[in-house]
């Protein structure tokens, strides 16, 4: 499977979703709706919204019925790296090789449009009520919220932030691995795979991928802040080192990284083995995460 | 009806159940709990949250039973109190009283609980489908997040922040005052109804109430920034006319501002005597809102 082409395709269907979705850039709120647009479309590979789409697909639903909540889910992400590159935060100048969502648009409007793409993203996932069995729409909302919030994606950011500058601590590395980035990667299949009627079992299985998939896309992070080239990743790199980020390779170095990479990717390959359909995708995935570049 | 001592009971019963909803104070990311629970539990009236409770009694349904979607409401309007406060939009150090979250627990962390309470508002109301129909849960799910962001409340923020310091305008005077609080307070009324399986013309009532209550409360909110008592209300007043802000007072005079606060709340008294129940308390609730001195 051509896993770079396959992406760019389901990236377009989910672009052209996204476009649909948002509001137009018309009226007296204009400024968060253009801040907004600009965010959620300045690239990016769309990998949690095409693993919602193939989740569903695994157990038997059509992919674009849950184009929604895939959409959902990348509007969820683009809110916190809104978030994530404020002055108060990273002080990211640059995302994706252009200028971050407050560098164009100003703070105050940038943290707006962060706050409406939160908001924006679970509304996605609650109108799939149309559709799907009302009661598996409101899980997917319940875990979503569950995995993004506090009991994920916000609690890893706050660790992350807390533990720059303090000494290199293994047990708040796994905490934000887990929680910054294999959380939403988790929302992401458990909400696919939920409206699709999943199995507990094959649930658990799908989680278990979600999970090792996420992490080791954490501790490739990690090496490319290292080893990466900033013309091919759009973004500056040794900054964590620079500012005393907690990080795989701080931690347990290079070579410890790429060990760790290897583990968590045969972790992910174990689970994706035990899926009734779409392995190939979700092999090819793994290759992805822990060979790309940027 | 004592509605300050019907308006205290229900605090009380709202703030033991977000302390329950609200996760504990251990683990890796206390520091950004603490300041969600700091600033839900920094007082606040709880006006919409008992908005929840009685419009559900109004059509049927024990308040009790939709406590859980009372609390989401209440916890996004203390995620948009969170951000509003910071530096990059009103830079506010005090909010009812005590410091604002920011100056507690600094500028990042207090980002980080914003967006977190604005999710957890949204996870609260969508786990109701435990107790009622889910189609109606889904629903109820889709309608606060309308109105609470891009469609209500952000859009409303936003377009404040773009008014200040231009010459005043009318329509996006009568724009922001919709949108930044009426739109919560219909969010408020619609969850509670529709949760009780309210018919649609009632629902358009209640709206109807809800939209002049909510653009009352906020007349009076610009006529307490001119004419309020600092120590009565805990915060500063006079900061609207010295930031250049949007405000009825401005565009129409203090006088004006009082007609219109009177029209308004005739015309939620006149929605109120149509509603099939509890029309002490919705009576009340406009008499406190116009009236108060804080």
């Amino acid at each position: 499977m051509d896993l770079l082409q396959h992406l760019r395709s389901e990236a377009e269907t989910v672009n052209a979703h996204l476009d649909h979705l948002l509001p137009s850039c018309e009226g007296l709120a204009r400024n968060v709706i253009e801040a907004m647009r600009y965010s959620t479309q300045a690239g990016g590979k769309r990998v949690r919204g095409a693993m919602v789409r193939a989740a569903a697909e695994t157990f038997g639903t059509p992919k674009d019925d849950v184009l929604p909540t895939a959409c959902g889910i990348e509007m969820i992400h683009t809110a916190t790296l809104i978030h994530d590159d404020l002055p108060c935060i990273d002080d990211a100048g640059l995302r994706r090789g252009k200028p971050s969502c407050h560098q164009v648009f100003g703070e105050a409007t940038a943290l707006l449009a962060g706050d409406a793409l939160l908001i924006a993203g679970l509304h996605a996932i609650a109108t799939q009520a149309s559709r799907f069995d009302p009661a598996r729409v409101a899980r997917a909302v319940v875990e979503v919220a569950e995995l993004a919030g506090i009991g994920g994606v916000i609690a890893g950011e706050a660790v992350d932030i807390e533990a720059e500058g303090k000494p290199p601590e293994s047990e708040t590395l796994a905490f934000i691995h887990d929680k910054k980035t294999a959380a939403l990667f988790r929302a992401a299949v458990r909400a696919g795979a939920i409206l699709a009627d999943v199995t507990d079992p094959d649930l658990a299985t799908l989680t278990r991928y979600a999970t090792a998939l996420g992490q080791a896309f954490q501790v490739t992070d990690d090496i490319l802040d290292v080893i990466g080239n900033p013309a091919t990743m759009g973004k500056q790199t040794g900054g964590d080192a620079a500012k005393g980020k907690l990080t795989y390779t701080a931690v347990w170095g290079l070579d410890g990284a790429r060990t760790r990479a290897r583990e968590l990717a045969h972790e992910a390959r174990d689970a994706a083995g035990q899926l009734p359909a779409n392995r190939e995708f979700w092999f090819a995935l793994v290759d992805f995460v822990v060979e790309r570049e940027f």
